[in-house]
């Protein structure tokens, strides 16, 4: 699968003990210990759909960095997650001090590169950058609200995105399936790859497999 | 204001009615009568923060047409509401049978703006019809998925809109301040035109006044 | 089935044709006609998990009386539906006019059952009539901030509640399951029976049915 | 105020240099620091209506023990939260070895007030023991589901509540205020008490002041 190049970091997780008390309460039953986890019962437990409220309080920040504003537009209908996002209507004048894109040769492309995301079609790539091109000229002369109706869906944006464990499950298992647009299906995978280890038994099962086409 | 063009109908509402049995349930007060409204209760009630959840009970449904998805990545970040968007992924075939849309002249641009939402500023529009004309070629040789991401944010999207009368507050007062991109301050006007007469009430003194500033 | 004697009275509902505009507007589709409803298209994609969301936009408004306050601590877990509910704290002096309870015979068992929800079990039933008669003598001296810490969970209330036809899937399917609590079954059925009968295509499957157990 | 004797301790949060990062993201601006927080901006930014998202990624974990059911009925309505509570149709056999709790003396009242949150009334309190003490029979013969209808809203219960720092401010606010069942209002007080000291300045202002009455 090509690389779009996002980067995904995890900045913080709730830890998994408090799932584990969250399933103790419900039952009156002993928690596995004072920051423990008895991961059995909670495969068994938070993975049945009447009982997965109890992994909601387990909640995973991210930053995601570099993705096109064409994902932040799927991204952004997951409306079970926060998200907080670079506005373009605040941050385009990064493009001000920046040379001309033309011509889209390797060096242009290498430098652009940091603005949008390339797809694997060179004719798809150059209308990007002349889109590009036209876009950097115009944050000279008119205002970041006007020209941002230039911005081609391309263009490289950057946000925290916090969703707790049970809206994640829905997240991957959507966003794996082929079905899935293909920059998105490679950010589900880069996000389950950023899950703790000991986490990863509650996503496992939700991503995608050819099984199921 | 620029008229972006953006089509509003209000397609379905929920009775005002049911607001004042949910008022009337909470105190076991007698309703309006049988599908009436106590207006004096009603503006008395509900629009105190702490019993506004019994306007919650009233949906609208819109119909919202021929907006920029510049203006749809921030209407998305309202996840109090519902929202079913064309997909670009399965709608751009729609350009292959246009003709081209350069050079930027009269005609060209009349037919561009089915497609996009063009601005007060020439050079902008410029941009946005050279990207709109890229787009077009590149639809008879590209896959959709790859294609989008030349799509300018200047082009034009459709929803169907559903939010509830606690929810619309916020939006309104949100969206109506002058802080806002034009285009959704314009879209906000709009949708409080399509509320119905008798629920206006509700929404009017949420609407930005100068005297805010 | 005991019927536990709540009365479920569907009070509006948003019409199906605009799920219909949804779906067609998510693939520029044709509706099926100005207020009209293509079935076998609506069976197809509402239902799949990942299209289930153009359903959200139908809202079904609820009056649900008689049921008792064990069985609302159930129904308020379902966050994704709105509700407005008769305050104990407001209208508990609803019981100071009322003659005593005891001794719990039939026309005082009859005269409790407008304020209780009594079981199959005829001891349970006498110590619910007691805790109402307490709960009666200390209306008439205490405030209802106090006297309602003896409140019986089988104490009946009464609300107006709002869920979208996605949500209302989820319930169903959860709260018809035969381990479900009694009497939230029978409101679950209930509530089904009120949904209109063309809606109804949208609903039987979440239905549980033997098979399932 | 009494103190009804619930005890709140929180488990876990987010640490607030997350929220930090979500408003650097917005505007693009530095971080405080690897792991930092610029107060002064947070207390700006975060705190305008707009713009309070940014301190949706802070979550606070907390564990709620000896809380009555009726202040459960209130809490239950706080829908931006998670909740996975004690469920009474399971554990109401913690009582089936109990001692009677008659009569209802200081030794009896001490054994009872293990399960019941007591009052300042003391026929409210006889109420609610002779209550309690018809539930301790009952479930020597009756199953839970039945027995549960006669459970006294003084019965105490326990649960995890994870909510979002945006969320908590409401919640503090709604629940400070002088208007609110004492028992919450001693809840919200207690749960601020246990906000770590570094994130007290986001909730300060949103405490019920005399002033406001």
């Amino acid at each position: 699968m090509t690389n779009h190049g996002a980067t995904v970091t995890l900045l913080h997780h709730t830890p998994l003990f408090i799932a584990d008390r969250a399933i103790s309460k419900c039952w009156n039953k002993e928690t596995a210990g004072e920051c423990e986890v008895n991961y059995s019962r909670m495969a068994r437990v938070a993975l049945q759909y009447h009982h997965s409220s109890t992994i909601e309080h387990i909640t995973y920040n991210f930053d995601i960095d570099g993705i096109s504003r064409a994902l932040l537009q799927e991204l952004a209908r997951h409306r079970m997650a926060n998200l907080s996002v670079k506005s373009s209507r605040y941050t385009l004048k990064e493009l001000r001090d920046e040379k001309s894109f033309f011509p889209d040769e390797d060096e242009n492309l290498w430098r652009a590169e940091s603005y949008v995301v390339l797809t694997d079609d060179s004719d798809t790539n150059s209308a990007i950058v002349q889109a590009l091109e036209n876009l950097r000229k115009l944050t000279k002369t008119t205002s970041n609200d006007i020209s941002k109706y230039c911005l081609p869906e391309a263009y490289k944006t950057s946000l925290i995105w916090t969703i707790n464990a049970r809206a994640l499950i829905g997240f991957l298992s959507l966003r794996t399936n082929k079905a899935a647009l293909l920059e998105i299906r490679e950010l589900a995978y880069e996000i389950y790859e950023q899950i703790p280890e000991d986490h990863k038994f509650l996503f496992t099962d939700s991503l995608y497999t050819e099984e199921e086409s």
